[in-house]
């Protein structure tokens, strides 16, 4: 049986040494969460996380969800219950407006405890996930009656939400989208078109489901500028604001995926529904952005939970698997064998997994107070400057944290030999589900031309030269101390490698554009393993500062770090070498072949 | 619909202008296999490939195998007229002894129409494959009797064969084996115990299934030392060589598996089942080797099998599929959209799997051309040299192609988008079948330490001088042809690392075998990079004597030849510097945490 333990002293480490929340008290929601009320709701998070979410992980996969022939969904056993216990703990509203009833916490919080109810329950958390994004476009675009109609139930979770972006013909490039929008007069609109792919686009959970529909009104331009966004509710709300008449649209067929066979994905057919026009004509793509930056850190988050998740359950059955003996002499000599996590190869593994694990935790929560600090702060340089790294860091998050998270449950798989590959053990799934973190909400690739094409040259590079700055800084602040250094050392080096990836790209993507995107998945990487690098820097100075102090019978928790820190160093980070050199060959030999040569 | 068509004029290039098989015409074998021959039996290989294997492949996959209360077990839809077919076409005993009804056809040849199969059907034919590790078995270590009750009929294909090895607590470590043999007093035995993980254990396509079992004979020695090999058929052959009584071997129930789904991999349970010794008392080990490295071959063709039909229907999806314009301004301005392979990022991900799909052909090719050397040629220190270069790079064929595999069909899987996570689009089967093959036939860290520990320094590292040799007098040979300069430069560089790595090792891993361990992954890929290398080295040699001489219409191939070669050299083979720079950190940071702190 699978385990899940949420790695909560990790986590209030990375909160509260490493980033120290307690500096940000001046900030709105930042001053009711002290230190107690973090760990508190830390702590309620992990027991909810591993008692209510993580027994029905293993279930949502098996059992899948069925739609009737009514159009109707149900999910899958014990889904509904756990999303209710979710609901009513307030959950959803934790970092949410308090003017629509919200409590209004830190952003940072909501993240940290999202990563354990993500690695408990990927399927199942992806319903109030995405209602999370549709609440963050409507509170941004929403008009005062939008907003004070749908938010309320939404924040409580009495209604969930949906993105409806992807048609059969149109995924990344949604200039090509079809879904008609026709005036009724009334200032409401009819929506007619198919979406396909849409998560949680129906169920049993929730009273009502607010569709927010990317549609192109009747006339409008060809292409992206002629995007409207539109709220979309599958019960139209009657004259009390409660759920009434019922809309047309309706989950023509559920997809029969790879994985998160817990949440329902939908293909959904919408004729003639009553939707209404969200952040204005022709302005969808905008709105929608809200939606989707929100939603490309939250699918991060995902990459990395469920990587925690495999390397706990692999780390667990390398303790308790007896096969062999260590190279180096039987190390439980009384027992037949040994356990296989005496094996090099076995630890290098759980190494890399781990080591890329708490630096994502740690990546995941300072992008979050950037977030935080974008959105809250007084001071409008630091917003500003937070906006700008949360902007360009967003691909990476994304693109990064996913790529290597759904690698290290491969990985993870793989320290079970046959038994990871048989669907009881659970490891199988982390696979299948961690694998489509790495596809939706903008593929991968797409990310990564986001960073390379958008991110890095918006307002002169202004965002990544700040970023490089900070991180020159870190290592010049700590170059004498000598426990830093062999850490600052290598982060320098990696930090030269995109540095000089970043000039060369200038130069030759002004070029030639085709240069930038034969570069652009390598910088993507390349980029994450310096910021990862860089996190443990933080956090390796945090360690040796609190051993120096003397830190008791938490030692050997610094000391842990500093190990991990070491092994990130020597062994992960490095390939940002390989990754320059790839970028510096160019597009030529990628270009050269005809199409019908491949 | 996922497509396939056999890469016929690639594998005919590889065996006639790069491994120029004709040279080794003195060979029984190989003077029946002119030009000829050879590519009418490749022709037809692609034909039923691609016409009888194919079109089952997702049928395999959505249907799988049943298991009836009786213990029978049901193939998918067609598999058994598939496997008559292929039975029929006299496949199984291509390259199997004439003496017992095989063709007696080159082993290399065996491979290249595999290739084909596997890439067309994996699970299908793995029925098949696994009768070729249980012949293998009998043919070196049976008995006159043994042979000429068996082989006729496992070389026809109407008996299949298994490889029983692993049990419930006992995987890659054999020494803890418990399934007990006692002699019956008439030189049979009675088998008694469970095995786990029997592919094609038991299945509706033969009319007997021969069971070779490791077990432990009564009182043997503890440890692999008192492990012996055993034939245990489904049947006991009767006086006329019939099958006749059932014996007690039954499937107790078959695997919920992540994928191969076609294929049955079954719990066996022996219960007093009749068995024959096979190779000597306690010998089974040395028995068992002889199946497990001609598996391990076959399932380095898998990796890349699969990846290359993975490769195609990327490609032909990226032809197809219409999404955003060219970064350089539109290339196909009559539609809305352009072909997504304009992109270079798609570009880079298909050139990364084509550069890896040719090299991994040749490098199979190559390695049975070896294997045939070895086993047929009459020059004793010809086979001696080519059987040292087999065992060397067995586990480097089975690790290398089956990783590299597996990551190559996840990220055409990338290409396709969210319709890539789609069952009914077909990504998903090859990215969960080809995972199987990182496990089986010895998890790949088995394989690193089979390299690193016991191949490498065997006879004093003769067989990897040799090889370190051959490359380097490649290269030198080639030196002074200006084509050949940026690939000679390129695989130097590469050898130059691997040649450091093994030195290291030599050093430090007998200061401390956990520096050996350590190093294991990182040296095995180093070392498949490294020859991937040099066989993009001669294919890139006979392309360009082929330009020089004037290709006429083949002008193309040999060019395209050459451009992914060029690309391979610039983004592949430079990762050998980050492979050495990782092994040459040591074991230290991953073998400094307690185990608990995992």
């Amino acid at each position: 049986m699978p385990v899940f333990k949420a790695p909560v002293d990790d986590t209030l480490f990375i909160l509260h040494e490493v980033l120290n929340l307690d500096r940000y008290a001046n900030m709105p929601g930042f001053s009711d969460a002290s230190a107690d009320v973090v760990e508190a709701i830390i702590q309620e998070a992990a027991r909810f996380s591993e008692e209510v979410l993580f027994p029905l992980n293993q279930v949502g996969d098996q059992e899948g969800c069925k739609r009737s022939d009514d159009g109707s969904v149900t999910t899958p056993t014990g889904f509904k219950g756990a999303y209710d216990a979710y609901r009513e703990g307030g959950w959803l509203g934790l970092p949410a407006d308090p003017e629509y009833g919200g409590q209004g916490l830190p952003y940072t919080l909501h993240t940290a405890v999202g990563e354990y109810m993500s690695a408990a329950n990927m399927s199942l958390m992806m319903y109030p996930g995405l209602t999370q994004g549709a609440i963050a476009a409507i509170q941004v675009h929403g008009t005062d009656d939008q907003k004070s109609a749908y938010l309320p139930k939404m924040i409580e979770g009495e209604w969930t939400g949906t993105m409806n972006l992807t048609e059969p013909h149109c995924g990344t490039d949604l200039g090509l989208l079809r879904t008609k929008a026709t005036p009724n007069g009334d200032g409401s609109y009819k929506i007619s078109g198919q979406k396909i792919f849409i998560s949680a686009g129906e169920h049993d959970m929730a009273d009502n489901i607010i569709h927010l529909v990317l549609a192109r009104i009747e006339g409008a331009p060809e292409g992206t500028k002629g995007i409207s966004l539109f709220i979309v509710p599958k019960f139209v709300l009657d004259d009390n604001g409660a759920p009434g008449d019922r809309n047309g649209v309706t989950c023509g067929s559920l997809e029969e995926k790879m994985g998160i066979h817990g949440n329902s994905t939908c293909v959904m057919n919408y004729d003639e529904a009553t939707g209404y026009l969200i952040g204005g004509e022709n302005a969808g793509l905008r709105a929608m952005f809200v939606m989707m930056n929100e939603a490309r850190l939250g699918v991060g988050l995902q990459g990395q939970a469920v990587s925690e998740v495999a390397y706990q359950n692999a780390a667990e059955y390398a303790r308790e698997r007896l096969q062999g003996r260590a190279l180096s002499g039987a190390k439980a000599p009384e027992q037949k064998a040994d356990p296989i996590i005496v094996h090099p190869d076995v630890r290098r593994t759980l190494m890399t997994i781990r080591s890329f694990n708490e630096a994502g935790r740690a990546f995941l929560l300072w992008t979050a107070l950037k977030s935080d600090i974008a959105h809250r702060s007084e001071d409008e340089g630091d917003a500003q400057a937070a906006d700008d790294i949360l902007g360009l860091v967003t691909p990476v998050v994304k693109g990064v944290l996913t790529d290597r998270g759904f690698d290290h449950a491969v990985m993870a798989q793989q320290i079970y030999g046959g038994h990871g590959y048989i669907e009881e053990w659970g490891m199988s799934q982390y696979v299948r589900d961690a694998r489509i973190a790495m596809i939706y909400e903008g593929a991968n690739g797409i990310q990564a031309l986001d960073l390379v094409g958008r991110k890095l040259g918006m307002n002169n590079g202004r965002a990544v030269m700040a970023l490089f700055k900070e991180i020159g800084d870190f290592c010049e602040a700590n170059r004498g101390d000598e426990a830093m250094t062999p850490h600052t050392k290598a982060i320098k080096k990696g930090l030269g490698d995109l540095q000089a990836s970043s000039m060369w790209l200038m130069e030759n993507g002004m070029k030639d554009p085709d240069n930038a995107g034969a570069a652009s998945t390598d910088f993507m990487h390349l980029f994450g393993l310096v910021v990862l690098g860089y996190m443990w820097g933080l956090m390796a100075k945090a360690a040796s500062d609190k051993l120096a102090e003397g830190a008791g019978e938490k030692a050997a928790f610094y000391e842990n770090k500093l190990t991990t820190a070491r092994f990130f160093m020597q062994r992960v980070l490095p390939e940002t070498a390989l990754r320059r050199a790839r970028i510096e060959t160019g597009a030529e030999s990628m270009m050269a072949l005809k199409a019908e040569a491949f």
